[in-house]
């Protein structure tokens, strides 16, 4: 983090034709903006937003309201442009890369072992790391993957603990027989792994899945070349929440850019000490709400950059 | 309202490739924009912010941070460029219109008697109006006007009771003494022209003021034009809540476009029944809020018109 560039971000805040701490939360993002850049002022030019799509051996045992087929037929319509995050990303004149991980192969099913081996968590962060690349100035994270609601409740289960019900929601809409089946196949994933589970890359690994481990690669990767981040929905924030555990500053880079109704998303922000930029209800990943929070970010640094100070537009200041 | 345009997007929403309801508060946007713009597809070609200034009487009573001249030099610098509202209104690819009136004729003080004659507030009402012309489609209002969260917590008093200090917040920062002084020039000022006020129009005119009157004149404007509204914050939604207060449906064209931290605007959203779409702790005024939260509503519309069917991109539909 670049102290100085954030401070230089607040000195200009006060001089700006505004009462102080008027544009509130837009203020604050411009100060992260800049610590994490290590830029002032900060900017976003070049905003990506990468998408890491993944198959699960869970979905298998039916806890999802979607055939497996659907990541892939998903990954199609993101080349095509035809789905949400598209749109979203061309709003923002943000750059969309797709990241499509060995769909034919989904992992192991994690009630009956590890989701991975070793050498193939180590390669999905890899993967993910390439998303980080010179030019690009911001980060949206995003994942398509049916059954990773799933793989993501587990996570959290095994990094945080709780009952499996803490962290099972209706992902893409699951309710009744199948809600009790996800239920139970992420207690049974963590049970089964438990002893495997010797710190949080060991719950990545186990009840994780290739496009949440890219998703860790990615924040990594971003954190060293100076790109902040924005975190997207549940799955996305629980991969990002392996850091967390490992290391409590490890986010500090990273910020959520909305609220998922899924409950697990709100107990795991509360953990991890993130307050969402939007609270839109929506519910879709794909990085679609961390896009959509990229609007926001853009504002604040229009109105940081553009803005006139008191000086310069003869603005008397406070009368007390 | 045009429900036909309204369900016409419902449908459409149904068919796109995620799951129903997973774009959240973005669907009930884009059917709100299709009631009232009468159009399916909506769009936001042409947004416009609209911001009007005014000066208060009761500004001298010391119930403010700043001077009254700040006023005319904050629209000085809307003019010149340098206000938050124009980067936000740019970001937007928005018009923005400032409306000066007449700042050298402040309203009367309302602690000693009606603010605006009949005369002067129909005269707001109306100037407010032209903010809507052919071609706007969508139009974001604000208010700028040293002194008026003073005029907008006696207008909330006035129109739904309670005690003064419900409805006075720091506005653009007072506190101790000045606070005190602001909360007994509204309480004060509802008191003396209780008598007068036998209908919301006349609760507008004793202790509202031009910039407010003329926020009334352009939603009214709006809705036979078939314009959705976006309001601003605090001083903008009291003014908006007089025609709330005159007939229930009369806001339905509306939405809030963010939260401010000011008490009494919470507390105002509450009796008016509106949510509003962001939650930044912005407390700005000139339109700042309302224009940001554009960004949502074209992300919205983006997802809306551009995304593909389940047909179109042969996914997948639920599995049960």
């Amino acid at each position: 983090p670049d102290l100085e560039s954030g401070t230089a971000a607040v000195l200009r805040e006060r001089q700006l034709t505004k009462p102080a701490g008027a544009l509130g939360r837009l203020e604050e993002l411009v100060q992260w903006l800049a610590t994490w850049q290590a830029k002032h002022p900060p900017f976003i030019n070049h905003p990506r937003t990468a998408v890491f799509a993944g198959n699960h051996g869970v979905a298998a045992r039916g806890v999802s309201a979607y055939p497996t087929a659907v990541t892939a037929q998903m990954v199609e319509n993101f080349i095509a442009g035809g789905a949400a995050v598209n749109q979203l990303c061309a709003a923002v004149d943000g750059d969309l890369r797709v990241y499509e991980m060995a769909l034919d192969q989904p992992t192991q099913d994690f009630t009956e072992g590890p989701a991975m081996t070793d050498e193939a968590a180590a390669r999905a962060i890899a993967y993910g790391m390439m998303a980080v690349e010179p030019g690009v100035d911001l980060l949206a994270l995003g994942e398509m993957g049916i059954g990773n609601s799933t793989a993501a409740a587990a996570l959290c289960l095994g990094l945080f603990g709780g009952e499996a019900k803490d962290w099972v929601g209706p992902g893409t809409g699951v309710e009744g027989e199948a809600l009790v089946r996800k239920t139970a196949a992420v207690a049974e994933g963590v049970a089964v792994n438990k002893p495997a589970m010797t710190d949080p890359f060991e719950v990545l690994r186990t009840v994780g899945g290739n496009e949440l481990a890219a998703i860790v690669g990615a924040i990594l990767a971003a954190r060293l070349a100076r790109v902040p981040v924005v975190l997207d929905g549940f799955a996305c924030t629980a991969a990002a929440a392996v850091l967390y555990a490992a290391d409590r500053r490890a986010l500090d880079h990273c910020v959520v850019g909305h609220r998922s109704p899924e409950p697990g998303h709100s107990r795991l922000l509360e953990i991890i000490g993130k307050q969402p930029i939007l609270d839109l209800g929506m519910r879709l990943g794909e990085g679609s709400g961390a896009t959509l929070a990229i609007q926001i970010l853009k504002g604040a640094v229009a109105c940081h950059t553009g803005m006139a100070t008191f000086e310069e537009a003869k603005v008397s200041g406070r009368s007390a």
